[in-house]
């Protein structure tokens, strides 16, 4: 089953301990298009920029993905510069430029209206309200935010919330959301702003998925993926949305959700998000093959089995 | 087969959000001991005061564990008073009286020689050494130690490590330990200092196991336990310290290390930490049936299991 994600493409320039990039390509829809593409076909629906050439063209072509709900404007791409010098996990932001994206209308292509399965990525819930509304056929939703816009354009999140399948955020932003300290007090709370599923994403050390009194039985109430210990993590960006693509992009190759696929798809995610901040930008997602996604699946398995 | 511990066995002042407690018996002997006498004998030593009385030796008592080894001073025991208000993970010291604690000798019974299995509480390393020395017989030994003696008692601490089988620090101590800022490479770092193993405990996201090259092949590189997400925590205290007694009287209880045997121990180590927390100092680990246990061990396995 395609997948239509809407969302950010972007160019990032970023310093870690491993080094610095200059505008490597980035935005959340490019990582979740990218690890996604693995698993199934995959459309975008974002905005680019007059900077945005063959090159970066050439990328999401080398995976199949669908461009064509990717708007070429007049002026330049999105672009993010940022570093993580001090701390991994968590970005310093240096520069935000909106450019062509803070005019951004999501147009959808004809060809992707049969999408059954629709991931609405970190950007203005108004945005993502709308995509949702003109995607009747979309059986699965699932979303993420940031806390920029839980805590400044929290009504219009809560709208998108209600319509959600799954939603997908960290720690941070699920406290904050809820306005708990507690993880699984948090966890409640907002499930009962509506989303059936909530997966929360803990960065180095896994993941969480907490499943609501919904038509969605999936079993026990909660499930734990781990993430890789790494030895080195060499760029942490899209770590999130590597996740999302590998979890949403098996869930969608399966065509439904069941508790065994649901666990299957949260280890994806965290396989995923493992292989993204292997390479600067999104080398590591370029390259992969299924072999090798599934062989670390088996790690994975191996990591917290116990048989 | 049985374990002897040496370690504190303290009285606690304790502030949480779900309240405060004056004087409950604490101490990371206490914790570790009530933990694994659900799955082996266990032999405790130690040194408390003269306010240390038949309430609390009936704690002891009652889950048959042997103190013969704990020495009665006159003065007062142990006493540390702390909080958990601002952050659940990290205590903020507020009193800590060593009392008696601060001339300890441990004093190992005659009786507790032929113990295979020793675990080194957190306490001066050259004591740690001490007791080590003193207990040929121990086939395995595991320990536990803390920033202060990492930090200004190095030397002497490298000394007991060379003779640890089993490390169990958390994150922060290990990355002190090792001087680095990523887990991997300081978990190999650790390792080189001379423990076979080492367990790093990462709280509320459960506990990560490393394996050195050492004569004891147990497969993969690393396993995952992860944490029971809770509605509440009541009291953080001796989580750690409980980890450690469900974890190592495991082991003891099945007689050798295999791989299945220790990625059995390390769930329960999480088991019990999860028991430890729910109530106000030892309370709830003085409750427990070993079915209750292995229920909950069982809600360990749902909540990471594939199939």
């Amino acid at each position: 089953m395609a997948i239509t994600v809407v969302g950010s493409v972007a160019f990032d320039s970023i310093e870690t301990p491993a080094g610095r990039r200059d505008r490597c390509l980035g935005g959340a829809a490019t990582y979740f298009s990218l690890a996604a593409s693995y698993f199934t076909d995959v459309r975008v629906i974002a905005v680019v920029g007059e900077d945005f050439g063959p090159q970066e063209d050439a990328v999401f072509a080398a995976r199949s993905i669908d461009t064509a709900g990717i708007e070429r404007a007049s002026g330049k791409s999105f672009f993010w510069e940022g570093s993580y010098l001090e701390n991994l996990n968590e970005a310093k932001t240096h520069a935000t430029e909106l450019n062509v994206f803070g005019a951004f209308q999501p147009k959808i292509p004809e060809s992707y209206r049969d999408s059954e399965f629709l991931f609405l990525a970190n950007i203005d819930p108004v945005l993502q309200r709308r995509v949702r509304e003109s995607m009747p056929n979309a059986r699965l939703v699932a979303g993420d935010t940031m806390n920029y816009w839980i805590n400044d354009h929290r009504d219009a999140l809560k709208e998108v919330l209600k319509g959600l399948d799954i939603l997908l955020i960290n720690d941070t932003e699920t406290k904050s959301l809820a306005g708990s300290k507690n993880l699984v007090q948090a966890a409640r709370t907002v499930l009962a702003m509506g989303p059936r599923m909530l997966v929360v994403k803990h960065g180095e050390y896994g993941a969480t998925a907490f499943y609501g009194s919904s038509p969605l039985n999936l079993g026990a109430k909660t499930f734990r993926a781990p993430a890789l210990p790494l030895e080195e993590v060499v760029y942490p960006t899209g770590a999130g949305d590597s996740f999302a693509g590998g979890f949403f992009g098996y869930l969608a190759s399966q065509g439904k959700l069941t508790p065994g696929s649901f666990r299957r798809a949260m280890f994806y995610g965290s396989v995923m998000g493992s292989f993204a901040v292997e390479r600067f930008g999104t080398e590591r997602l370029q390259q992969l093959s299924r072999p090798e996604i599934d062989k670390r699946f088996e790690m994975f398995r191996e990591l917290t089995h116990l048989d």
